[in-house]
């Protein structure tokens, strides 16, 4: 060891307020379709182009959260944003026009346990009166930009993952009412050597493993005191690494762990390989699925741990191995 | 108006316990050679690639920082990091060995300023004992990456900023010591229609104007009050249109307005049209030279406000224009 273990950040006023997700046709069409706020069929959105798209998805989202809030733009304190686009763009565009103090946020598909982390911190220490957290993918601009062109028809291997098309917003403020943000922990990045940009479970099962046991340690608590521990897209690959990961440590994790990489699509009957990815995976699931079950109590503690690729092609090319890095932040309903 | 004005964040326990600077050849040869704590004369710094050498950059500026404070990766509470490349892997190829809690922004040119508003926010809540801000850039693999490839040779017009290859970084902790982070003002995203990606700095200057203007009316302040108000890096363009817009309101900032992308080069004799850019450019010549004016007391009131352009390849060919930011940080000696 030696390593810093950080610590884990504690909130006793801190709320999520209302949430929305919106997501594409084929999100809508896995287990969990009907349960979001809008689907968008038609994947450029009435937009010219795919990023623009994106960038709709975001204000979309938001729209949502302030038409659930009742509040204006005005009365929001700030807002943490961020994307897998470069330089973020489907935050700063999608959200340029609500004029909102923004404080753009880089995690790549951990972006929104870090926004909520973020805004749970800045609410809870009273320098806002609320915050909001939002961040998206779009299954297009992330190939375009991560893998290859959409029309060369690249055969994507078993252990690829399927970057969604969705987006998830949250408005955190002193409600006093579920769900509550208890706690959070910030991840470090963790290098596991993965070179492969069609296998980024792996890539990131070691700063989930990393970020998850310091959580346990610092709150004194078990995999089993939690309903759930859910994953934001360590898929298929990723997911069986952490499991063997705790085991090593006599730890299963497997009983109450879900990855929403995993569940956002059908993987029997919709082609997406090892799974859902892309930071809207487990945005669109916690904003559009978790969030009501903590909130209703039918979940009462949950933590959720949002893993990220730190994957540049730029990189990747030079011969880099992948980085990942994991955020993770404690819901409860009471 | 009707706009969301935000809050200007007041701390009372944050301060800057130590910076670093680390620094290209033409950015020591420039006016303020000789106030950085490590030059690196070769572009790639030893390494394979320019961005491997940006990497290079952060991880010395927190090295030094670390060596500064007598402190060791385990004793740093969190880190908050970025930069311009795409997914930011300066900063987490960069600083993935120090295995310090990581939280990735993402601010363009105003990362620095970003960095030091949230390390200054942790610290002053009492999340954590110390943060650090880091940001870097890098000449060529911003070019190459933004622009066109160095071996093309293109044109520059004179509107156009050179970036700078730096890196800065500071400790934020409660040290009851100068420098003081006394107060913060988060930017809203302002797009002003440019779409020149050689004019950064008309980009720029209205969301420089808006922070500034919020931050002064927040505090109750005016621009007299402060020894200097510190911009990022507008450059003489972005410079001249900042002035144009406060002499609207009858509003005179040009007689104690520094800009640091006019500084950190002699543009006489260095042929960098407009002035420096990048978040490396603002970041040396805070943590090089301006910090240690504070701290010795040779500077008391200062406003640090650090502008990003959040610019895109895949947006500007699109036809897309250049949002901008800024970010207000107030810095005191008392």
């Amino acid at each position: 060891m030696g390593y810093c273990t950080g610590k884990t950040f504690r909130y006793d006023r801190a709320s999520i307020q209302c949430y929305a997700a919106v997501v594409g046709k084929a999100e809508n069409e896995g287990p969990y379709g009907g349960e979001f706020d809008e689907v968008i069929d038609d994947n450029r959105g009435g937009a010219d182009t795919w990023e623009q798209a994106e960038a709709q998805f975001q204000k979309k989202a938001v729209g949502h959260v302030l038409r659930k809030s009742g509040l204006s733009p005005e009365n929001i304190g700030v807002m943490f944003a961020g994307d897998l686009l470069n330089q973020c763009v489907s935050s700063s565009y999608g959200l340029k026009d609500y004029y909102i103090p923004f404080l753009g946020i880089y995690g790549a598909c951990s972006t929104f346990a870090e926004g909520l982390l973020l805004s749970g911190a800045m609410v809870n220490a009273g320098y806002v009166d609320n915050a909001i957290a939002v961040t998206s993918s779009h299954f297009s601009s992330a190939e375009r930009q991560f893998r290859f062109p959409l029309n060369y028809g690249g055969v994507r291997p078993p252990t690829a993952q399927w970057t969604a098309t969705a987006s998830g917003a949250a408005l955190v403020a002193s409600t006093g009412k579920p769900p509550f943000i208890r706690a959070a922990t910030v991840g470090k990045i963790e290098d596991m050597g993965v070179t492969d940009v069609n296998n980024m479970g792996a890539a990131m099962a070691g700063a989930a493993y990393d970020t998850l046991s310091r959580h346990f340690t610092h709150m004194g608590s078990h995999p089993q005191d939690y309903d759930l521990i859910i994953t934001g897209d360590l898929g298929l690959v990723g997911s069986e690494l952490l499991h063997d990961l705790f085991k090593r440590d006599g730890v299963d994790i497997e009983k109450n762990h879900k990855d929403c990489g995993l569940m956002l699509f059908d993987r029997a009957t919709q082609d997406v390989h090892a799974g859902g990815s892309g930071c809207g995976c487990s945005a669109s699931m916690m904003c559009g699925h978790f969030l009501k079950r903590i909130e209703s109590g039918e979940l009462d503690r949950v933590l959720f741990c949002a893993t990220g690729a730190l994957m540049s092609t730029t990189m990747v090319q030079q011969g880099g191995s992948i980085p990942g890095i994991a955020h993770a932040v404690e819901l409860t309903s009471y």
